[in-house]
């Protein structure tokens, strides 16, 4: 039996994918088994890209939304001549590699996302998609495309399932976004078995509903995979599904189309027998004929080629448009304008003052002109959430330059896309909803943090404060759990000052995600002229009252109950206890402060503390010395005007002042 | 203008809508007005219902999905005799009422779950439409029809944007769930505005394609909604979608048809041009007809009737055959059988021991004969989370009597279902996924946990011991996020033994969701001759080795790191400290205990203390008395071994030693 060229090098990917596993003792190999004819097709005949720089800005987008075949993406990087080596391949999932078990964005060169979480690779791509589309409209109209990739996936059923994508596959097909191809891996075979145990479902038909357009194919039938990807291509007002007919395990004389193949190693006896089926030398292991690697290298000079091609439409741009080369170019590599936080608005005293929401919209509207690259939505709570700038144009079907999105109550796509969009580069993405919803984009903040992406969100309603929607709306533990996950900066501003430095904060946080919690109801603007200045946010935690030398006692806050804290400073003051009050937007900003700044904030001589804030009480102990110091909550809330429910929970001033009291 | 009595009913409806919403100034009138039609028809012609006994087991199911509408369920509740007073209404939002701002399930008869935080209402009345079909699979066989009803829900168009919906509409049209009967108010109005703004699918061809019966409709034409609704009946292997075209803010002359009418109040002046417009008297407010509410009450005669049917049918199947009635009531009144907990396996000492996950599933193996209101499952991890009992018949279409259920890679709609199914009755719900995906359910864990709801979730892999799947599959800060819920039941046990003492508490626990995190890898089966029972472990926490009696130090885990611990104490013992090793399984049953006994296991003398869990430190400071004293994680994991991580991440018996040590 004679392979061709072709089928070797299809076989390769194969082979290095189940060698890997199998010196791991680890693994997914059967999907890559499975999926390496499309992957093939696509990497040496469609994908755009330039392996000596994997972060050409114009490349194509390659996401393995089914992450737990990371082999196959790891195998097509080395073999189109990645930094990745050979070595790397052998170290699959060991200590300190490259190639972790599951693609992370920011460990491989090449790897355009971290997958394995189900469902978020297809929606991080429905963001890259729509950022590629915001850009050309932004910067392609002189003529030279700057912007002109696609960005393809390979999907698996269970990313189908899960809910993340389904919300966005709607919003995909709703904004037409042409230039998304997926190929889904329709294997039929899920971990517990045949996928018709629980998925039945038509998924042609579904996605033709959202507005896709669909082509099924046999995915080992490498003539087929070129026809349908070009017909995907041509078809520029929707996204693409090209649905493959393929077999996990390929080849596989006993494994094949079994859940046996998905996660485990198959063993070296069944590797033994797969290549000797593919006709292929069974004694050999991480084996790469000299001209299979030689085609797939090809890949180096292709992509010099595209690059060089770019690069002369770039200067010629430039030369013609200097402005909207450096405006394209500084948001691609996330630069911002100079001087941008000059336009931060400042706030004058006012007793009445304003919610931290409003102010949060505000500061948009003022940063909103300065930075072109931020581009927001909510999660159909726009005007509670007040993310629209008043300058910000609607992005909708075949108008991508506005810069707000309507993300539709998908909360949780909205926090995927968003990563996608960060990832892709040239957006600062920011998206809304309410504090309490946080839980439904959960998953999304956690690979932010994960990932070192930067994603702002905006979570107004952020406590009881929100009143009469009651409990199911009313977030209490969701600050304790948000502050619980790592690279997450949890801001809650006191006022309307703090929030503006908030924003500068999450702004300049480039190496993860932020978070606003916001008021929905309005907060005194504190007189700086009289309390510190609100660029103490910028530290995490800082002194109202430094003109208070001598503190006994300390009270500490964040957001609105800051109100109660200075409230309790004066009853304090008043019966002779002089108090500080220190106001807490950020702990991990805090935290992350030298030890002078915060023993000279907290420092340890004062141990009579006390910390107030609308929700558990957990976390605040290395501040407080002790959660039984935190005045807070220990139900769920409930359905009243707000100034009821201070009360009736015991979040006041006099209760501060009593855990003060019981210290002295 | 004269107004039919039908006219004047449909029309109370919506004028107490409006009315409550303008007296507490605050909620959501326009869906109620919109939607009074479908709910009128459905209330007074087809729910089988009985006002006078919202508990009745057979009544069908009225779920109001989009929660915000909470006044059009209160109206009904009200107007047709359930125990809810004008008064109540009156007093809608307000502190102390049975009418909160969206409806809670243990606060209202008749509210039969929370709903409001979008899409968890639909996926609930799946799990409900389960329970029903499972129930009637079971104890129907006599001819005696105990369980035959159907599951109604009014869901909106952000219930249908939510991924959680998504998921669970398609595994309801997998499982052919043909009592399922869904009413879509198809109101063109999200709260951004428009749905085109966000939300253009073809929702018809996406709910076929999940294999449901779908009838388009004008949602004010009641002749056309009974019709709907007697075709959906008769349909009994497919769920249906009745896409009700209305108008949102029905007959408000100014207001109709726009997003102002969603989420405020009307305005007085509004709501007295809509009176006028219906042709009612614009000065009367929480106005009812007499003869409009006798009209409505009818329902209690038709309810009494109905149930009194019922109670002669389950006499008459309690004679035939008294076993299967007495299993029955036990199972929908959340009787457990009597010494059920008598199955729970002993496991030998074991210095090689096994995984939690593999003790779990021997204690399920065990349990489930005995206890057959246990209905469980996996989102497609059946294998990893051994969730699957030997004697578990598979529930699929058609065959609806076995008790495990393939949820597909759906894990949202898994919590969500799970909800529903406990709140029908008769199941106790278990399901499983990795910890790591908590994450994906966590918004269903809350409302269960907020409303009281039973559900078992069997979360395996549970740390950075799962080893080369990697970072993205390694839960670190997931027990604390977790363990900031309140109500919620995290018991991580430390063996065998420990685990089975878990299932049992779970099992007890009817009042809120219990959380089973359990390894991937072998842990020893403690030897309990030398160590305390495990049975400590329904204490939350329990000193293992008692038999020092002056410790000098204190050492505490959960889980895997029990292991450590006891290490730890070997070696502190051995440089003449004698050392205290207290098991954590849960932090929520400990600090349900007396002072007594929590004093007994962590003396207030006996500061010197450490703790140890492959997690986040945060929310061990109660016991420790500081985070400092905790050996923790302070990242997100990596891919490799799990015995080099645990190395490398300092998880290690000598690193608490040191933390002793330090104290000493």
């Amino acid at each position: 039996m004679s392979l061709t060229l072709e089928q070797r090098c299809v076989h390769t990917i194969r082979t290095l994918s189940m060698d890997a596993v199998q010196k791991a003792n680890s693994g997914h190999p059967g999907m890559p088994m499975g999926m390496a004819d499309v992957a093939f097709v696509v990497w040496t005949e469609f994908l755009k890209h330039n392996p000596a720089n994997p972060k050409w800005h114009d490349r194509d987008r390659f996401i393995l939304s089914a992450g737990h075949g990371s082999m196959l993406l790891y195998s097509l990087l080395h073999l189109t001549g990645y930094d990745l080596s050979l070595d790397e391949i052998k170290n699959f999932r060991q200590w300190g590699s490259r190639t972790p078990g599951h693609p992370e964005v920011h460990i491989t060169p090449g790897v355009e996302t971290t997958t394995g979480p189900l469902g978020q690779g297809f929606a991080n791509g429905v963001g890259m998609a729509l950022a590629e589309a915001h850009l050309a409209a932004r910067y392609n109209h002189t003529g030279h495309k700057l912007t002109d990739h696609f960005t393809y996936a390979i999907v698996s059923d269970g990313d189908l399932m899960e809910g993340v994508s389904q919300e966005a596959a709607s919003l995909a097909g709703h904004l037409k976004l042409g230039k998304l191809i997926y190929f889904y891996d329709d294997n039929k075979i899920t971990i517990d078995g045949s996928t018709d145990l629980a998925f039945t479902e038509n998924v042609q038909q579904r996605f033709e509903a959202y507005g896709w357009h669909c082509i099924t194919i046999d995915g080992h039938d490498r003539d087929a995979i070129r026809e349908a990807t070009r017909k995907a291509q041509a078809v520029p007002d929707k996204p693409s599904l090209i649905l493959c007919r393929t077999h996990i395990g390929f080849g596989s004389p006993n494994k094949q189309d079994t859940a046996s193949s998905h996660g485990s190693p198959l063993g070296n006896s069944e590797i033994a027998l797969t290549k000797k089926g593919y006709g292929l030398d069974p004694e050999k292991s991480f084996h790469i004929d000299e001209d299979v690697l030689a085609f797939f290298r090809r890949e180096l000079q292709k992509g010099a080629a595209a690059e060089a091609a770019w690069d002369t439409q770039l200067e010629a741009c430039r030369k013609a448009h200097p402005e909207i080369v450096e405006e394209y170019l500084s948001r691609m590599e996330g630069r911002l304008p100079e001087n941008w936080d000059d336009v931060r608005p400042e706030f004058p005293a006012d007793p009445k003052g304003m919610a931290t929401r409003k102010a949060s919209g505000l500061v948009l509207d003022a940063i909103t002109p300065k930075i072109p690259a931020l581009v927001g939505g909510s999660a159909d709570l726009s005007g509670s959430n007040l993310t629209k700038a008043q300058t910000a144009g609607i992005v909708q079907a075949g108008a991508y330059g506005g810069t707000y999105i309507h993300y539709g109550v998908r909360e949780h796509a909205m926090g995927s896309m968003m990563n996608g969009m960060s990832l892709h580069g040239g957006v600062i993405p920011f998206g809304g909803t309410f504090l309490v919803f946080s839980d439904y984009c959960r998953p999304a903040i956690r690979l932010a943090g994960l990932s070192h992406i930067q994603a702002i969100y905006v979570f107004t309603h952020d406590s009881i404060g929100l009143g009469e929607d009651g409990p199911t709306h009313q977030p209490v533990e969701h600050l304790a759990a948000l502050r619980a996950m790592m690279n997450v900066l949890v801001m809650r501003p006191a006022d309307a000052n703090e929030t503006a430095y908030c924003w500068q904060a999450a702004v300049a946080h480039k190496t993860g995600p932020s978070l606003l919690a916001l008021t929905r109801q309005n907060l005194p603007t504190l007189d700086r002229s009289k309390y510190a200045s609100a660029a103490g946010t910028l530290r995490g935690a800082y002194v109202l009252n430094p003109e208070v030398e001598a503190p006994q006692a300390i009270v500490m806050a964040s957001g609105s109950e800051v109100e109660i804290a200075m409230k309790a400073q004066e009853l304090l003051q008043a019966e002779g206890i002089p108090t500080r009050v220190v106001s807490v937007p950020c702990f991990e900003l805090f935290d992350q402060q030298d030890a002078a700044y915060r023993e000279a904030v907290l420092p340890a001589s004062v141990q009579v503390r006390a910390a107030v804030e609308a929700g558990i009480p957990m976390g605040w102990e290395p501040y407080t010395g002790s959660r039984d110091k935190v005045v807070g909550l220990t139900n769920y809330g409930a359905s009243a005007p707000f100034e009821t429910l201070y009360e009736e929970f015991g979040l006041t001033a006099e209760a501060v002042v009593a855990k003060i009291k019981a210290q002295l």
